[in-house]
């Protein structure tokens, strides 16, 4: 069983074909060919070309096949054979991946994603609208205060910033339950379901120790940065706590991955239930084109509405919020953090005109 | 407490210090000053720009100094910290850091490094030599009987080709066991300690399982891929089996981050005993400047001779023993792996003619 990965390939038209089947052999065996006499090895395990195309823009797409049998069970290994050795070549992107059923079923995919954030919030139809806890450096008591405000603004999801560790000034337990405490405190004053999103950090031991403790703080969802944690702590960590929904933040995703295969498929793949991503028009360099493909991969990351929520973020105002939903549709979260921040005593009350403003928006 | 970490940043000269203000703000609180009250945070935990120096090739170097305390315990929070959202931004690349007594205290540098190497080996003036087993589709026997091979040609060491994982058709117990065996078969012929340094993948849990599985079979080198592991379960693995030297592997290293500070300072950092990275004039695009300073920045990375082993691979030849010799000098490992393989029947007298050539080189 193969499977089709696409590359983008910076090159000329007399190279092309030795670049593809130096990829080819990069992404499988990493020998040359004439020192394998293994029949099998040959026919099932080294890459097969499968298509170039000239991108006319000094590019070629690379479509090449890999072996599903050299992935294992591991998602890190999936990463080793998509894209290992090749990411150290600067004039190759990795860009797309056709994910053959028998992977999917193997890495699970979203296990909630939008439909079951919609059932926790009692949303049926609008958009989501969050915000994020900051700045790293306050005490767990200042957070708390700010979580309650937010949550008194009625917004559906607070999350920590993804600077938020396990810090001396900020110890995560500590944080979760100022938070989480804030937070219920908002929800008794509003009705409204607002749900906590603690960032987690470090190794596996501690990601369980985390996820345990938020747990059993009521806490049904969690922030991880696949990037800095590693794909095989993602995917064990959702295996261990199947009912917290998973959000992906994209810190270190700034390989060459095109973002609408990286956060749109692979984070979803390994199990995150919905995708932070800086939409284009922020302070980062995401095009409007990449952002669409993006949001169209998570969503469809499953079926039946278990695909994952797209998350834009990264220097979102009030002011942008119908021209951000018009773009992406109601399944999604839109994320504003320091901009509502800046409202400083007014925090609660600006929260509210964002999740008006989402509320009332009539689609273009 | 603060340290300093340079980016190159692509700007114009209008517009550079608005953009290094921006990194500091984003690598720190990453929300706008103006929100935030807390003197303490604005003075000990905001990000300052210290210089920026302009390169007069479009590029600026940007030096700014980071709280030491935003790190917490956690390597991954140190790449978080370094690099988290402007990873993300295609034109900085994360430079150099200048790592504090403080940080290198916390993570513990190489527990090994060339000296415990050279004594394993009995070595105490050359270069060491090793090759790589593959492909990957080979049964456990098979690469056991190429592993006895090399080890016959008395190379020093024989480690895993970094596409040998946990799969359905090489297990990992079945095949360190077999390779183990197959090189001490080749120990009893020659009298030479040659030591095996197999791949250790997945997550935290199964990354102890298979060091400790290595440990049961009396191997004391192990092989990893921070990128794809992750910067936390290297850390944790280093903590938990700290008489194993541990090969950082560079595979996914493809970040905007310059590779003389991933693998030459930041993988030495979190544990390292020596580093494998793509050398110039092979298949990869690294300079000798790149190379030169990475394979510095490595052996600095500890005193006392505990710095880490440098590894060139990557298209490595027979041919080109002595000209890498000269370059990278006596304290490095080389590291031939398909030209070797290239030898088939020959491949025990082609690998004792590359140590011999090891041996024999008298530097320029």
């Amino acid at each position: 069983m193969r499977f089709s990965v696409t590359y983008l390939v910076r090159a000329d038209a007399a190279s092309i074909e030795a670049r593809a089947k130096g990829i080819a052999v990069e992404q499988s065996v990493e020998m040359p060919l004439d020192a394998i006499d293994d029949e099998t090895v040959l026919a099932d395990i080294v890459g097969q070309v499968e298509d170039i195309e000239d991108l006319h823009d000094g590019r070629f797409a690379v479509r090449i096949a890999l072996a599903s049998r050299t992935v294992g069970q591991d998602s890190g290994q999936l990463l080793n054979m998509l894209f290992g050795n090749t990411s150290l070549h600067e004039d190759v992107v990795l860009h797309d991946v056709d994910i053959p059923f028998d992977l999917h079923a193997l890495f699970g995919g979203p296990r909630h994603g939008v439909s079951e954030l919609r059932r926790r919030l009692h949303l049926h139809e609008r958009a989501f609208a969050g915000s994020a806890l900051k700045p790293q450096g306050l005490a767990p008591d200042e957070l708390g205060l700010l979580a309650e405000q937010f949550a008194r603004g009625g917004l559906d999801f607070i999350k920590d910033d993804h600077g938020l560790a396990d810090q001396h000034y900020s110890p995560f337990a500590d944080r979760i339950r100022a938070c989480a405490a804030g937070i219920a405190r908002g929800v008794r004053a509003t009705g409204h379901p607002t749900r906590y999103i603690p960032s987690l950090t470090g190794n596996l031991d501690q990601l369980r120790a985390q996820a345990a403790l938020a747990r059993d703080e009521g806490i049904d969802c969690i922030m991880v940065a696949p990037m800095i944690a590693g794909f095989p702590a993602v995917q064990a960590l959702v295996h261990a706590f199947p009912d917290l929904a998973v959000f992906a933040h994209p810190s270190l995703g700034g390989l060459r991955v095109s973002p609408e295969l990286l956060i749109g498929k692979l984070f979803p793949l390994i199990g995150a239930d919905a995708v932070i991503f800086p939409t284009y028009g922020g302070r980062f360099g995401y095009s409007q084109a990449q952002c669409r493909r993006l949001a169209e991969n998570a969503r469809a990351a499953a079926d039946g509405g278990r695909g994952a929520l797209p998350v834009p973020a990264g220097g979102m105002t009030l002011a942008r919020t119908a021209e951000i939903l018009d773009f992406y549709g109601p399944d999604t979260m839109l994320l504003i953090g320091g901009n509502l921040l800046q409202a400083r005593e007014h925090i609660a009350s600006e929260a509210e005109r964002f999740v008006r403003a989402v509320a009332d928006h009539r689609y273009a």
